[in-house]
């Protein structure tokens, strides 16, 4: 997997929460990448990655894009900071690696996007589960041109977001918070994605059912795209039904799934009496907190990850990638074509890093890419908001750069 | 199921064809009626009823109605003939039960409403899939109060219904062939019982893919109701992914169903050649035709009948009816409320009907509620063509009359 004429890419990381945890079974077992620095407000975090990694900590961002080792940044702080970084790091010349959402507006989008292209460096939105291997191969298969022209997407799930600890500003939809913010932007980027980018109008409405957690924690959205094909995308994070039993029982990050905990998140919140308790608690799980166990070992078993059911109706197939495969519902027959388990999770991501920067290859996840998922997730809520379908201004074609 | 003090209900037929043959098990099976007269062009249908029920059939529906020993009209003509047969029955007195779609436009729809108030006869729009036991629990559970308010539902269907055989008008829009008129009838209609009736807005994607079978095979909407809940409705009738694997490989008719029968519909439609052959292959296996197995025996080991995957989300809990019982999944737990399985298929229709003429009960199923549903399914093709919110007039809400 790693290239033996090429060193590894030396990464700094911006923010050590969450979404760092979950990409660290990925910097630390794919060989094609290096974690250099780091930087994050809790001492804590940045004490266990001192250890971890025997490699600098910084106390600003700004200091760790200045650290010359490092030559590409992975940020990922909370939403409403992704532009400030990005716009930092291009501006010291690093390559970015940005968590989605890709920002809060569609201008801070286009303010990333100059940057980068300014400064001369690669900028790539991910992880997001559009880059799960199933989905990519999904896209081939459409690409072959076997089946005919994509018609309708169908994308569905249903999870228990909400209930999973939050900060507060996750719990509002004008600090960033809320389902649409992100959790469309998961669901979104692989609609887009199987349904070629160029979205044309999007109608939606949008819930938010539980006043203790008064933000959106529900959507059902009707795409157009310029192609004629349309999609629709359902969510719910209410913690209810369980739609990973529509994916084998096989969770969002490829592990298997005990239906037996049903109702788990819910149940775990219930310590959490205030907002505080509740950051508490999310901080104790992430790298370096109370409950954090340690640098994993690469995960075995692991199936695929996913974002829930979709369903690719083309011309002469419907196309359903699940953790292990795809399915393939033909006009006469119906056959799956199975997938080799990933070897490293996520290791897509690193495709396109490593791609852009050492080979050349134009990152698909690319700032105007991801500025058009935003677009449209934006639109989901305005949709909502107004009654009316939303024009799009800010679509990319796939493959276009 | 029957009752000792009043008679059985005397049912004189319309249209001998599938949809009779589907009604057959009921009539010959439900005690409370007893199918006395029946007209149809065909005169093989017309032998096959005469040896079947000793029972007169008649050379037009004018002289059916005419007949004083009918009570009640069921009128399963084609879509175009609903409104013409429903106020030739009315106009006779008699009591009415009539197919989905109720008919082609809402001038219809109003006309054949007045001319059963005029009459002073009973109008039920039916067999529909939103008869099913399981639908009606789950619209009880809702009333319970229990979970709180419904504020999602999201319906997906997809199965082969376009490459069942055909007549012409089946396949052309204008004359009333596709899915739209024929399957989100279904669909509609349980939604908004689901939903309690009155929805506000209507918006939605179709789509005709097969140039062979020009007309809607496919369709998203998105529904909004008065009370701000929403609903996601997709069908898909170009028999590739085949969703009754949600519902434990039972069918629509409450049937177990094989797998390894996949794309059974589309080999089945290559042997005919033509438009004529094709109505021959459709007529041949209805009631009296060539392909013809004879009066049904009491099906054994039926599930219930459904319209493929139903998601209501509600406040504390998401209900998802099956063949055999309620899903809940509530905050805590999830659990299943079985059903016993149906005596009688569709005796649910016999219980309106019944309801109505002898005992005094309003029919959920009435013209006025089967308008509503006819409204929204005409919005949805509106709704496509326009690329907007399309709003409502004709709405009514659940136990309204
Ligand atoms: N792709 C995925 O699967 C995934 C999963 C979770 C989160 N995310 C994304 O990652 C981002 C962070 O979310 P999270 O759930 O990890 O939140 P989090 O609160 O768990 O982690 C955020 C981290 O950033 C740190 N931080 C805050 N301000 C900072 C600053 N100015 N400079 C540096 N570090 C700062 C916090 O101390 C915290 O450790 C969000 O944009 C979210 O959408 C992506
Ligand atoms: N509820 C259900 O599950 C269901 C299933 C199938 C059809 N349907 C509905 O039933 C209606 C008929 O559809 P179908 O599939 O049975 O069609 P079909 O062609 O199988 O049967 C229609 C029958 O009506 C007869 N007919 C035609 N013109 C007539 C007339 N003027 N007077 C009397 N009879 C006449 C035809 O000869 C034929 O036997 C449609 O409205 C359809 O939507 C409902």
């Amino acid at each position: 997997m790693s290239n033996k004429n090429t060193p590894p890419l030396n990464i700094g990381v911006v923010g050590l929460g969450r979404a760092f945890t979950l990409m660290l079974p990925t910097f630390v077992h794919d060989s094609r990448v290096r974690l250099v620095a780091a930087t994050d407000p809790i001492a804590a975090a940045q004490a266990q990655f001192g250890k971890d990694f025997s490699a600098p900590t910084h106390d600003s961002v700004e200091a760790l894009c200045a650290n010359p080792d490092v030559e590409a940044v992975y940020i990922a702080s909370p939403h409403q900071f992704h532009a400030e970084h990005v716009c930092l790091a291009a501006a010291h010349g690093k390559h970015v690696l940005v968590e989605k959402p890709m920002a809060l507006s569609l201008d801070e989008c286009s303010r990333m996007i100059e940057a980068a292209r300014s400064a001369g460096v690669h900028l790539i939105v991910g992880h997001s589960h559009s880059f799960n291997t199933p989905i990519k191969r999904t896209r081939q298969i459409i690409d072959s041109g076997t089946y005919g022209a994509v018609k309708m997407i169908t994308a569905l799930n249903f999870t228990d977001f909400l209930y999973r600890p939050r900060r507060p500003e996750e719990l509002d939809t004008q600090a960033g918070g809320g389902v649409i913010h992100s959790q469309a932007t998961h669901q979104i980027d692989i609609v887009r994605l199987l349904g070629g980018g160029l979205v044309r109008s999007v109608q939606a409405h949008t819930g938010a059912w539980d006043s203790a957690r008064p933000t959106e924690g529900a959507y059902s959205a009707l795409l157009g795209f310029e192609s004629g094909a349309f999609a629709s995308a359902t969510y719910s994070g209410y913690g209810h039904y369980d739609s990973d039993e529509l994916m084998g029982n096989i969770g969002e990050m490829g592990q298997a799934k005990n239906p037996q905990d049903y109702g788990a998140a819910r149940k775990r919140l219930v310590n959490a009496a205030s907002a505080e308790e509740e950051s508490r608690l999310k901080a104790a799980r992430n790298y370096g907190g109370s409950l954090y166990t340690g640098t994993p070992s690469l995960p075995a078993g692991l199936a695929h990850q996913h974002f829930g059911n979709i369903i690719v109706s083309c011309e002469k197939a419907d196309l359903r990638p699940t953790p292990s495969g795809i399915e393939i519902y033909g006009d006469g027959q119906r056959s799956f074509e199975p997938l080799p388990p990933p070897a490293v999770p996520r290791s897509e991501v690193i495709d396109e890093l490593y791609g852009a920067v050492f080979e050349g290859r134009d990152p698909l996840h690319s700032g105007a890419w991801a500025r058009a998922t935003t677009e449209v997730c934006l639109a989901i809520l305005e949709a909502a908001r107004s009654g009316s379908a939303q024009p799009m201004r800010h679509q990319v074609a796939l493959g276009s750069t």
